[in-house]
């Protein structure tokens, strides 16, 4: 049989202040494209469905509607955990009536050791958990880390092992050795709530939610998905999509899905960016993250770039700003308030608020009269 | 067959800061008492299951085990609405993979018109709208008001009547002529927004929710279930429970389910309500609201009360208190800001924070200002 692996899709995130809902169903239908194309015995989907734990009732309404194409309408077995941005609470909403269809969701660790089966496959779905609900589960308080717990939880697992069976482990942690990028929060860094890959050794493939990089961890029985989007600008030249993986060799294919509006590192500079020549050739539309390479003063910047790119996520300097009054007598007779006022705006393409321009005259007050007072 | 007509369960209300949860689970298990010792071939619930649309995970779990008890565990149809407090969109997580088992919950209006049949009934739910859900689905921007949509609604369900069954109409509205109490929230009382019975009077039997007094009506075929506890002082005399349901005859029967703590209002002096005598023979742990007889002030009289009864939700004065002044001498010397604390303190049985005493001070420093400038 053949499964897709997908994870993270987060339903509901914001790109820096972009709504990606529309976006997040686009890239799914991209998805139901890829299975009706292929020959697709089940779906796995390895944790963060949601953003939030709280999620708002339009991404609710979508991601029901996504599992219900997939279980319902296109009638595929369903694999699914919940991950660390989930609440398990919630997203359990109707589990005992889900199975019934093959639509198997585990948000708690009790429920991982039961296997589903399918084929000549055991899948072993293992939400996120936390060191405390393996200490309550264990019944062992010596439990202070997922490293500890692991060896614990694989233990119980392997011990449902039927031997004549292939054994698929769904997991949504930290593996250690992997890297990660900028749009994953990190509950805890570091090695003690990553999961060594000696623990993961008796399966035949762990598919692994996350990281948001697919290829956070190279290894070969051991995979991340990775987003269906990009969120953050340090996944600007990732490919994102999904994995087809067979059970019976475990050979796993990439499949890119196109999303609606790709994320864009552009580095350019102002008069690149603004001439028709050049953005009448690529698409506008695009989340782009600029960065410019001029070292001058630009009048109005971000307002202008707006106009051309509505989808701007962020802009950045290559060389940072000459600074204004070495360019421009002028400047230096400003009072130090304007001077800041001139520069946030050519950085951010904002004015100061007034309560900002209040802050800065008290904090540039406070630092006038302790210099006065020194001297 | 005989179904219960249950409706209003607000899981997660408090009640005057109490937290109702282990209430509502305890009365939850009377219900399943009756369900198992009388013979009962399906449940409706008409709406409000959530107290708000925005539900706790705590209240989520305990919703989640109790209907997976009545349709999974007790293997009962189950028909469901949802009310005005809850979330239609949260609430119908699942419900595509409900309907499985029998378990049949409606949250929008247009899936209103699809009977459910069980046995000779046809059962009609009606989730709460409002009118601007009828504008869209009716496709008529002249409904303003859910007394116009109603009689769009009904005609378009007594359309799918089957003349040969009998018919239930489940809702969750406010039928025009019932009355209400303290705990309801009213969206819009008033004419323009309860139901005629006129556009009733097809059904054999219209089991509502809304209002949480039984006998909010008082008519053949139209019945409130009532809340399964209660939830304001106004309704420390009502029964709570719900009505057995015989679709042969459409006979009902009040079935009365016992609280874990009553709601009790008690008219008494401090005297009677601080003796032993008295306090030994009633059940202290009950939600009590106090209507001291006394005239006179009485020190730190909350918290001696408090002492005794620990679930106490209001105390107010039945002849209100005697001034304080007429009695000392002392006091009259008091300024206006030592009065009102000291009265707030009668009162209340609390002190006036720092901020209320702020408040305070400039309110009468600026009624001395004016008096002072009128005179």
């Amino acid at each position: 049989m053949r499964f897709i692996h997908t994870a993270d899709w987060h339903i509901g995130r914001k790109l820096n202040g972009f709504d990606l809902l529309a976006d997040q169903e686009a890239v799914f239908q991209k998805l139901v494209e890829v299975i009706k194309s292929q020959h697709v015995d089940a779906v796995v989907i390895a944790g963060d469905l949601y953003d939030r734990s709280l999620a708002s009732e339009e991404s609710v309404a979508s991601l029901n509607q996504m599992l219900f194409c997939l279980n319902r309408e296109l009638d595929l077995p369903l694999l699914v955990i919940s991950g660390n941005h989930d609440s398990a609470t919630r997203l359990s909403t109707g589990r005992q009536w889900f199975n019934q269809t093959q639509f198997f969701l585990n948000t708690q660790l009790k429920d991982a050791f039961e296997p589903v089966e399918l084929g000549q496959t055991q899948f072993f779905l293992l939400p996120y958990f936390e060191p405390a609900q393996a200490r309550e589960f264990f019944k062992d308080e010596s439990l202070r880390t997922l490293n500890q717990a692991m060896p614990k939880v694989m233990k119980m697992l392997t011990k449902n092992f039927d031997p004549t069976k292939h054994h698929v482990l769904v997991g949504h942690f930290f593996a250690a050795g992997s890297t990660h990028t900028d749009s994953e929060i990190m509950v805890n860094v570091g090695g003690l709530d990553a999961v060594s890959l000696a623990d993961l050794a008796d399966f035949d493939y762990v598919a692994l939610g996350h990281l948001h990089n697919r290829k956070a961890i190279n290894e070969e029985k051991v995979q991340y998905a990775g987003s269906l989007l990009k969120f953050s600008v340090s996944e600007a030249t990732q490919a994102k999509g999904v994995y087809l993986v067979n059970t019976e060799t475990f050979e796993r294919k990439f499949i890119e899905l196109e999303p609606k509006h790709d994320l864009v590192h552009l580095t350019k500079s102002f008069a690149e960016l603004t001439d028709p020549n050049f953005y009448h050739q690529i698409n506008r539309d695009d989340f782009l993250a600029l960065t410019l390479t001029d070292r001058d003063v630009i009048t109005d910047a971000m307002a202008k770039l707006r106009d051309i790119y509505p989808h701007i996520i962020g802009v950045d300097r290559q060389h940072g700003v000459k600074l204004a009054h070495a360019l421009n007598p002028q400047t230096v007779k400003l009072e130090p308030l304007n001077l800041l006022n001139r520069y946030y705006e050519e950085t951010t393409g904002n004015k100061l608020s007034k309560q900002q321009l209040n802050w800065a005259q008290e904090t540039l007050d406070s630092v006038k009269e302790e210099n006065d007072a020194a001297n």
